[in-house]
């Protein structure tokens, strides 16, 4: 087993020096403390929050998020909801739940490296799906469906991490349509799908079929410190989920479900998320804006609708963990891409997260990365 | 895949006219609600706490548990612990990182149910290792090592769940040495072991030798609901269970374990387990003193030293699942003994909480428990 690359440099990008494109990180800044600090207040009022509660979760929490996805186009009721601590453990529980060891798993390509580590520890083959910029290919996932025979289709269809794409409206539907034809689990990962920038939402892809699992989060739209997120899923797969969620840590913190009800019921989130979603849009412009001033001739970058990245690829035989080095010891980071790949990693590949860091740091942050790129590389080369 | 039927349960006893004997919940009114508001307020004002945060765990959190560990006689780094969602996740992550399907897993009998279910969903086979009055007995625990060559041993060593048990010193020092002798790990699951209400302190399993993991918990000591707990490890094992934590929930929440540093730094925790143990000593009293007027003749049951519960056998051929349902006609519930058992269950044991309930509730609910054990059953006799 090896350690996520992603999560260990956090470690070394949290020196206060580091101005960090790396960790998919919101913006601190931007976090709603008033509210929270409300909410919390609320919680830890009520004696009930501080003791065990239900494996399925907070009523009012289930409420009102079945609530806010039916309004954004995804009919939903508080039954179809499992409240886990983060979508991380939204995605275990479904790698619990239905994958046996040896079990076939597709992907596209490049994916989520944490979805990758957690196919990896239940033993599973991961097989990679051919893709595109607009994400998943489907008759190359029709190829595979035949060929491999998976358990699971795994895709954050909206502003993937790390590339940044989005399926297109034609392609979910196909995509749910084969999961339909071969009887095989599609998991839509939904944290990034409210961040929008530009362009019109397209429905999710669970919207499509039922044989497509919903996975959604607050950690981008709310704060990723109360690991709050779910799972929807169909009334055939829930009881399996709701065992697997007793043995991983038997409920979600009952004070912060409490607080996130209390959070949700009395905020506009739609609002919060308009802010954030213009603060981000001017923080992605103007790390698309220095690019071609930072990185080398021939290197191709992604132009994000939405989400938190871009992803980058640069000419030529190059790995891009030895050009880390060297930002590192320019004051800056970023994640190498190699390992958001199943199989063959290409290391020429480098994701750039531009929502952590305020317009003036990405602009000093891209003066830095720029300067990495144009001095020589550590003795040896390596 | 089968539900827990004590989480099951908890539907059903939830209805406000049952007196709970079942869950295994701490008392309500016992919770420090003042300390843990001043902690969340606290915890809240910083917005770091609303953020992303390492795998391992709050640096201030782990340096008050290494403390108070060392203190109380197991002496603890603080990188020597993982924080963990609940002690529950700290076992699901012992087992991820452990355990392949097929491997054997020794357990004293009756268990942990949701050590069993955990254990289980990992696809592993679990060996009952025969156990008296004093818990696991050391010489069949050598006979299953050398029969069935088992990956882990998993043990409760001090008021166990659900028999009350507590391993002797001597016994202790037996199975430390046997897990070495056949490079075998140890699991010590010690969520009770400060609640003590008769007879001196038994040092920690961990304290006798390297083959032994730790899991600790605030659920009984502090509150249930924030889901803290930790593993205590060699750093042989830390990078496997912090791969698998990534993997599970990437941390545990980061508002939650500030708040608990912050309360585990402002008040004083021995002084409040101390409150704790007396009105447990009292509770235990109380449900033991109405023991020989509730149950029939011949039922035998323990008088445990510490921790949540008392275990009860009754006589000849009879399922208590069945009583279940009679006591739950008469607003009381208990939990049938059967799951706790890895193989053979033995249907005519029970197991009662008494800390969730005051003593007027107990022995009102101890009535009503005598008044299910003469009514007759209900129409067809299940």
């Amino acid at each position: 087993m090896k350690s996520s690359p992603v999560r260990d440099l956090l470690a070394l990008t949290q020196r206060p020096e580091v101005i960090s494109f790396a960790g998919g990180l919101p913006a601190p800044e931007l976090f709603d403390v008033d509210g929270w600090r409300d909410a919390f207040a609320k919680a830890a009022e009520d004696r009930r929050n501080l003791q065990y509660a239900t494996t399925e979760g907070n009523p009012v929490l289930r409420g009102v998020l079945a609530e806010r996805m039916t309004r954004r186009g995804l009919p939903t009721a508080d039954s179809d909801l499992l409240v886990t601590t983060g979508s991380q453990q939204a995605l275990t529980l479904v790698t619990t739940a239905l994958l046996e060891p040896g079990d076939v798993v597709a992907v596209e390509e490049p994916t989520y490296l944490a979805a990758l580590q957690c196919f990896q520890l239940a033993g599973a083959r991961v097989v990679p799906v051919a893709s595109d910029e607009h994400g998943m290919v489907p008759s190359a996932l029709a190829e595979v469906l035949e060929r491999d025979r998976p358990t699971l289709v795994y895709v954050v269809a909206t502003f993937a991490n790390p590339s940044g794409r989005t399926l297109p409206a034609s392609r979910r539907r196909e995509i749910a349509a084969l999961a339909e034809q071969h009887d095989v689990w599609v998991v839509e990962d939904d944290p990034y799908g409210e961040l929008r920038y530009r362009g019109e939402p397209v429905p999710q892809l669970a919207t499509y079929g039922d044989k497509v699992l919903h996975l959604g989060s607050l950690s981008k739209i709310g704060a990723p410190g109360l690991r709050l997120g779910w799972l929807r899923a169909p009334r055939s797969l829930m009881p399996a989920a709701v065992i697997a969620k007793q043995a991983a840590d038997l409920h979600t913190s009952t004070i912060d479900q409490a607080a996130a009800a209390a959070y949700l019921t009395g905020v506009d989130l739609d609002r919060h998320v308009a802010g954030l979603c213009a603060a981000y849009r001017e923080r992605r412009d103007t790390m698309i804006a220095a690019l071609p001033d930072t990185v080398p001739a021939g290197t191709v970058w992604s132009d994000p609708d939405g989400g938190m990245f871009v992803w980058l690829r640069l000419l030529g035989p190059v790995d891009t963990a030895d050009l880390l080095r060297n930002a590192l010891d320019h004051n800056v980071a970023f994640v190498p891409g190699a390992p958001f790949f199943a199989t063959t990693p290409d290391t020429a590949t480098m994701r750039l997260s531009f929502t952590t860091n305020p317009p003036e740091e990405i602009v000093e942050g891209m003066r830095r990365l720029a300067a990495a790129f144009t001095s020589p590389s550590a003795a040896g080369g390596r």
